[in-house]
């Protein structure tokens, strides 16, 4: 194209471009991969996407879909490769498969289940200070929570607030807060079917990937704007609540570019805080078990 | 809940909600299906979605995906059923699998394959004018040979032109403009990859979904928000360039809230005159031999 | 133009066009007035926008100015006039000076102050059901107190809640509340901040506009969009907490394409039930000597 | 607030956070440049906003009623100050009054009538390479000339093409593209009504600011975005076309992060040349007198 480019254009500079500034890597072209990536493309978060697997056919295929649609996305740059070299300059890694070497400075997003475990091994083998690391946790039971919440009451889902905690898949604190003195006690039985609305979404097609996908967004939002907002997800605990060990679980976290700015400091109750050590305990029961990493 | 709401909010009026003004459905959870549904919802378009198909299972199980990313999304509420009553008061129809019957004043998408075909069918079963039903056409294949031409030059896609019309699949224009005497030869080169590169996409992941669900959410905000933009679609060319039968072709066409206000007028040599007949002919041979519809 | 048009496109249908389904007409075009109008043009919340406004001059600046941008908006219509003929079909009316005449079904925001009067005296003016006529009310001084919160805890405004409510410019709750023990008192010294801050601005630049143009937009989006979001704003509230004369006072409402959907029942203490009964009384004062509206 | 703060949250990382990646800073905060801020914010585009006014009464209020907007945007940081020091790490700078000194790195949008003549001295003042500092130059102009023929055609202006190119206020080439052999003359009347609107808006209101605005908040998406998009607008143009002198003037420019990546060629007729030659001299004859810069 050489010459049709030197005809049709005046350079005004040349040499290595400017690196791209709010890259964003996904690593596995799977369901929640690609329904992670196409929420980050049309929340217009990255100036450049990066996708990773092994499957080389497969994620040929999805790159050229996502670049046909290149006309109505803001994202100019949609690069992919089985090689990682293709991630280089991310800022945010989201991990849906596997598990991978890293960019120096970029942040990681650990989705794949058992979620609160892999963060952990991610961290470890990643070598990544421990405010870089970060497990999607409860963030999407979180959400699931004040859907079930907001269908009930007929007002909208970001009118009120309700965190699910702890470890994902079993929980420990579900507190719905719509400044009201609301039983309660229905809430416990919202919160059973937040744990069982996954399941079955999996029992009738297959897996989950919408829910999971717009939530990484959200967070990648958070990370990439600099906002620090608070989302519950997995984070490493020890020293929090009396936990002695290096677990990952999800508690309510300030996100910023640098990652998990803080956590909230949560009051709880004595039982409250024996359920989150107990969780902690069946983790490191797990995990001490795994060879170095 | 009736006792946690009452004592929650004092509602100030009550009967009947209005109907939503900016409903959109999505006929079929196929790939092709979620596409345009996931890119309608993080596109803001409508204030409400309906999915309809004939398998349950995986349709409740897509339907319960998203309304769990309720709090990500803008659109409050998502429906869905086998039964076509959860599709009243549509404003919007977008077709990717069977046939259908419709809402009164919706306007139609049609984007099954093959698609010129199938939008005459559906035109003609549904009884709607002409203007309201659209078939997605070459609107998808413009949108490929944009990104091919803006990948070679280093340039957006949105800032040239070119469309693909006629038949899609074959078809027969494709004429870019980017204000210069561009090699018009080099392109029809990459109007040969436009036509491959679905074949290559298919072939790599099985389908494609994500270009042809973004410029779906691309024509119905054009529909939804009454803006009169262009894009190629599939309408109902009868007695334009000499062309005497029923078919329905990919032009130029104004679309707006009433849904095909008018189709621009090209100024094409008889060569490519001859060509738009050729195809119209062909289609009309398929329709003509169709059961009465 | 005709001849130019008729070579041009082939029109499709003819007749009357749709009327538009999300006009926004906002009354006023000073500095309040652009500001609402420029957010919600920019957030993308109508498919036309009415200005309307006696200083004719002015009224033509700020529309042609407008749309001089319409390349950059996906608003396709924007008109302005005098005469309430403009407003026609209107589904939302921003009121940011004067009083007046209604389109029969919309739903009118009031911004000028004193809001809560003026609310009332245009619900009365109207003739509309209660729940369609809104006052701004304390939605400003909500938003402006969580900045506040904002900037000291180095957390989003998004992240937390906490509602001024009561009387615009006096004020009766201010209950912050993030999940925490945190000191209150310290809260009610922001109180005062927020009070202060609308006069700070006035003092420095004259006006405020920027932040209540933004928080109309958000209110204007809870209608438009149908969400049954909360919002702290001013609506009737006789027979609310005892209080038995027509007042507009602010208390958290749940708005959506009907207008104000429900109020949400707040447990207060009988001291702030006193001070809401109080700004009650003061309003009434003030009320009951208008001449009959 | 240390105490509160303490007891709130548990840090995780501390020292200093990552400076942001996309400030834009605005200079002057009268009517063009917060129309420029308040556009440049609703589109999300900036991380950090930097006001820069010497009148410190009005710039404090003006950022004070922005901030009190935080609640509805997505710009974490507002910031403001007489001080240049506040504009430290931006990306953007959009100059809207007076001359200033720079970031190193960053890239100049001078908005500042005479825009030519004005462009070129900020070039020369801040030592930045030509292709960092852009005047707005007839990116407005052109944008006020594709909503004169949407508005004529009914067809949105986003659909077809057309620039006003060479000098901001005098013009040299108007031409406009929409697939159709339409009647060029009466385009010229049109492109009369350009130059005159920009008088009758300011005989109206005084000034012009939100057209400009919105325009100035889309060529900074497409620097921010590193998008590669096609804008006209001025640019140092010696050697192009045979003008010998360091003039800036409009032309098709490809923006993306790095600045003006590159100029459109166009295929001219030597009449054409010939005015832009004039219009170079024109200019040079003011530049060639001014003190050293």
């Amino acid at each position: 194209m050489a010459s049709i480019l030197q005809k049709l254009i005046t350079p005004l500079f040349s040499g290595t471009p400017e690196p791209p500034r709010n890259k964003v890597t996904v690593v596995g072209v799977g369901q929640v991969g690609m329904a992670c990536a196409v929420s980050i493309l049309l929340r217009e978060l990255a100036d450049e996407l990066a996708l990773v697997d092994v499957m080389e056919d497969k994620l040929k295929g999805e790159i050229m879909d996502l670049q046909h649609g290149s006309l109505f996305l803001k994202t100019p740059k949609i690069v992919a490769g089985k090689d990682y070299s293709v991630t280089a300059n991310s800022r945010i890694v989201v991990v849906t498969a596997g598990i991978i070497k890293h960019s120096p400075n970029c942040i990681i997003i650990v989705v794949t289940n058992p979620v609160d475990v892999l963060t952990y091994v991610t961290w470890k083998l990643s070598g990544l200070p421990k405010y870089r690391v970060i497990g999607s946790g409860t963030n999407l039971d979180s959400a699931r929570f004040r859907y079930l919440m907001a269908d009930k009451l007929g007002i909208h889902a970001t009118s009120f607030n309700g965190w699910i905690l702890g470890e994902h898949g079993d929980t420990s604190d579900a507190d719905p807060d719509i400044g009201t003195d609301a039983d309660q006690e229905n809430w416990k039985e919202t919160h059973k079917q937040v744990v069982n609305s996954a399941y079955e979404v999996i029992k009738l097609k297959g897996y989950t990937n919408w829910a999971i996908g717009l939530s990484v967004a959200d967070l990648t939002e958070s990370l990439i704007r600099n906002m620090n907002r608070i989302h519950p997800v997995s984070t490493m605990v020890k020293g929090m609540y009396g936990i002695k060990d290096e677990v990952y679980l999800s508690l309510p976290c300030v996100l910023n570019a640098g990652g998990v700015a803080s956590v909230v400091n949560m009051t709880l109750t004595d039982d409250e805080i024996g359920q989150l050590k107990q969780s902690a305990d069946t983790l490191w029961g797990i995990q001490k078990d795994l060879p170095d990493v």
